[in-house]
């Protein structure tokens, strides 16, 4: 006892580990902590409304994990609180998204006190081995560092450590606080000093060596395009992009995992690229380009069609967050950010071709009106004529996040989907991080898409939605299963099919009361009601529509991609 | 492929990797196989039917993983199949717990082809960095084998290999199944004989030496007794434990993980020893026993009220599966399983001290009826009255699996629940796959008490229950979210509050129909008389009951647990 009052005595401003680590994550911008309590952070969560800090209190941890993630989308970085071993190992998945997808969440996990692992004492949450290590080992390789806090001396230091690498490189990190650890006392001085989360600065001559080669090329070119995927938004490049676009007039496209990066209003936004499964006319415009400015790429199967991009690395500048690679010249540590901004500023004129405009408009095929069925080629151009200005549109793999690709968006729409990572449910979870990022940030809609298989993985964070009242519009799409997979193997096979269930009665259940409105809706007339009815469109409240569609529609991009898929698997 | 026909050619009996795995695990026992479809394990569940198993078709992983358990509790063994990456890691924490909790279950992945593999390819379920082992190593520290089927020469030892690991230990095992092995064809006349899955004898010279040592102390003892715990019912030695319980007359206990293990209708059972949170009167003949046959202990803290258990090491012998511990002396690698038969061959009179009998009688405090509220006191005698012989009975971590040891069960009853491991939601998974495996071995009822908190978590397995068309009676305890929580910390912070739902209204909307019927239960009338129906006795189908008690209530050993982890968490 007399050494920890000694050591609190010479402290100038003493503070609480927990209220630390807390006031750090408000620093950087959390305002809501996703998570599930459990006895082993109990006593830190009370912390949480000192620190500005809102509980959201999930169903289960895979759901928060989700829900940081789509926070962090929105919001720009996330937090989730699980607890020691059960609770950490269920959100696993959703943090290997994040990792998978450059999303910044700091995982908290609950521990048991150091002198009871010190003691390998056989307790509740462990495998009664005596190893306190394993589960930490687990997330090693989906965190980029682990911040371990078991003494106080260099408490404060791997938190801002950890909260930086989770900035800057994008990533989750693990933090692992023991019981015994909350209520410790450390310096609290250095939070008079906000945390750098700035980016390292490249160097000036490395950088401007890298400007004049990409310039050169960019000059010589005669047809270069823009192309804008994942990393541009999960690095933070949008400004430089738009820049660009404005100061170069290049004819610019999305990968579908960069959809949302682009305002799709600008004039020169050409559309989705992605091989064989482009918006139409695409391919022809960027395959035919002698140079790609490739920004961020994550050249995933379900990102290209199935690896489908005729692209030549002779044609290519590739722009990443930690090198630069033109044609096959590497230039490694150097991020991205600062290239762009130099390269627009010294650009001078390049060879800007036209772009086709490219608008919401239903294909000849699917025009007719009326009391036809609700198909993916006439549904998705119809929502982007109903999406507003600033909306996040959430869509679940599936035919949902290959349906998106036909939707041109008004400005400012943020678009979630986990496009590499791929985990079905994750968009349910996600719906409900990023409808209450929205709602902190102010007055954004948030309109979320997920097929009924997906739904079931997940259903509960309906839950939370209500329990926090948030009001996201969500499209059930009912068609009767796991569409995705029917296309992949096994087309009426049993395990394809799900059970039935009452979906628009499911957030009654969950307490909605009368703040909920469901809709069922089968016909492309009763859909176009729905759109024009404004009450609908305020989003005053949770809603849910159920979408009835055919079981064996889907977008042409999914046929294409599950079709490369199905043959790479055998 | 001229390799390939030649290889083919030389075969005697050739059989597909994936058929070859699914008759090994038909062989011994699994009927059903729980999981998720994903595309890297769709063209292997073609193969299911044909090899007599049934898919049951999860909603989500990590249930369909807890539903592996509580099916191989029942059943013996399970098997659960889950999709590279975002399959697997959703399972993790019911893999883990079956690790924790000794429960045999075969995991088996789908993983992307060998040559993507090899490739490194940017495949959709991956980090994107072309690391395809990063997901087997995270279980590997929670699984006693990995067999990763990359080639066809190994795949069928590797498979035998795994399922006979996964029986003799009595825990999870990982196989790991590439899409382009499922097909591939591999000598099948290994099928011709049994997998040999029997114990590995022990060595009979050292058997018999420690044998005489338990004699010689057995002997000795003025006032022995047997305590049973868990590893008696992981490792199988019960029918072992009865003929000593028969042959000795020993008064017999059980730990509460061990609850179940033993026919509490025999005259020397004595009921539940977990130190200070013991049945009345156990505590004072346990501790002040001259020697405690202690067969298959796991003493964590939630197994032993905290750590308080009174019973020295010089007064006990501990029997487990790979070594047996005679006061301090260890004999390592020898099974219990032998040296307990032979002990009671041998054994002939001992002291054998009568048992107090212990019946469901309410105590005087709580035998005022009619209109009062459902206390935990009342309640949990209450049920053991209610009880029938064969049942299934499974309790969620939190005031059930705590109230559970005042419950003196009728004979053959199953009892489950995660003590050790103590994830919550996991009973509903377990429900299932305990139901469904209750419903496969004949006609035993199934039921589960699980709170109003931990249902959240899991809640969609319902519908699972109502698709496979099972018929469990579920008492859902109403009493405002996380009471065990409350009881270690946050007596009325909100973050152990949860949504209010319409739980009675829950199978309804997952599609159950006219094949289900909910009740709600307020009163202790209320239940005696639901508990006097005959119809909802006899599970015609699927049952829920609302049972409606105190927040603020708890069974006493719940009290004592919960204050001994809070003061270990300072």
């Amino acid at each position: 006892m007399a050494t920890t009052d000694i050591a609190t005595r010479e402290l100038r401003k003493p503070i609480t580990v927990a209220e630390y680590l807390f006031r750090r994550l408000h620093e950087v911008g959390v305002r809501s902590v996703h998570g599930v309590p459990g006895d082993y952070n109990l006593a830190a969560l009370d912390y949480l409304p000192k620190c500005g800090l809102h509980w959201v209190g999930n169903c289960n941890e895979l759901n928060a994990g989700y829900a940081a993630d789509g926070y962090a989308r929105v919001n720009g970085i996330g937090a989730l609180i699980t607890t020691f071993g059960v609770g950490e190992l269920s959100a696993l998945n959703a943090v290997a998204g994040s990792y998978s997808e450059f999303v910044p969440i700091v995982h908290i996990v609950g521990q048991p006190g150091t002198k009871s692992q010190k003691d390998g004492m056989l307790l509740h949450h462990t495998l009664g081995n005596g190893d306190f290590d394993v589960f930490a080992k687990m997330s090693a390789g989906i965190s980029c560092t682990l911040g371990r806090l078991n003494e106080t001396l260099e408490a404060a230091t791997l938190i801002d450590n950890a909260i930086r690498e989770c900035w800057i490189r994008s990533r989750p990190v693990y933090i692992s606080l023991p019981t015994d650890m909350i209520a410790k006392q450390i310096e609290g001085d250095r939070l008079d000093k906000p945390l750098d989360i700035s980016l390292p600065q490249n160097d000036p001559e490395k950088e401007d060596y890298v400007v004049d080669v990409v310039l050169k090329y960019l000059h010589a070119a005669k047809k270069p395009v823009i192309l804008v995927d994942a990393c541009a938004i999960r690095h933070r490049v949008l400004d430089e992009v738009h820049d660009l676009m404005e100061a170069s007039g290049l004819p610019t496209f999305v990968a579908p995992m960069g959809k949302g990066a682009v305002d799709e209003t600008r004039p020169n936004y050409g559309g989705v690229y992605a091989g064989t499964g482009s918006n139409a006319g695409v391919r022809e415009q960027v395959e035919s380009s002698d140079l790609i400015l490739s920004i961020g790429a994550i050249k995933s199967d379900f990102n290209t069609s199935g690896f489908s991009y005729h692209i030549g690395q002779l044609n290519t500048i590739d722009f990443h967050s930690t090198f630069v690679r033109v044609r096959y010249s590497e230039y490694p540590d150097i991020n991205m950010k600062g290239v762009l901004r130099k390269v627009i500023q010294k650009m001078g004129a390049v060879n800007a071709a036209p772009v086709p405009h490219l608008s919401n408009t239903i294909p000849e095929a699917e025009q007719s009106s009326g009391n036809l069925e609700i198909t993916h080629d006439w549904l998705w151009p119809s929502v982007g004529q109903w999406l507003k200005e600033n909306d996040i549109v959430i869509t679940e793999t599936g035919t949902a996040n290959f349906g998106i690709w036909e939707t041109r968006f008004p400005a400012n729409v943020t678009a979630i989907s986990q496009v590499l990572w791929g985990s079905i449910g994750y968009s349910v979870g996600a719906c409900q991080g990023a409808a209450l990022a929205a709602k902190e940030l102010g007055n954004r809609r948030t309109v979320l898409f997920v097929g009924d298989g997906s739904l079931q993985l997940t259903v509960q964070e309906l839950s939370t939605m209500i329990r926090n009242n948030l009001n996201p519009i969500i499209f059930v799409i009912c068609n009767n299963g796991y569409t995705i997979e029917r296309y992949i193997h096994g087309w009426d096979e049993e395990y394809n099919d799900i059970q039935p269930w009452d979906i628009k009665g499911l957030p009654t259940v969950f307490g909605a009361q009368d703040k909920y409105k469901g809709y069922k809706v089968t016909t492309r007339d009763e859909l176009r009601q729905l759109f024009a009815n404004e009450e609908f469109a305020s989003a005053p409240f949770l809603q849910l529509v159920e979408l009835h569609m055919p079981r064996d529609d889907a977008p042409a991009a999914l046929k294409i991609t599950a079709e490369a898929a199905a043959t790479r698997n055998k």
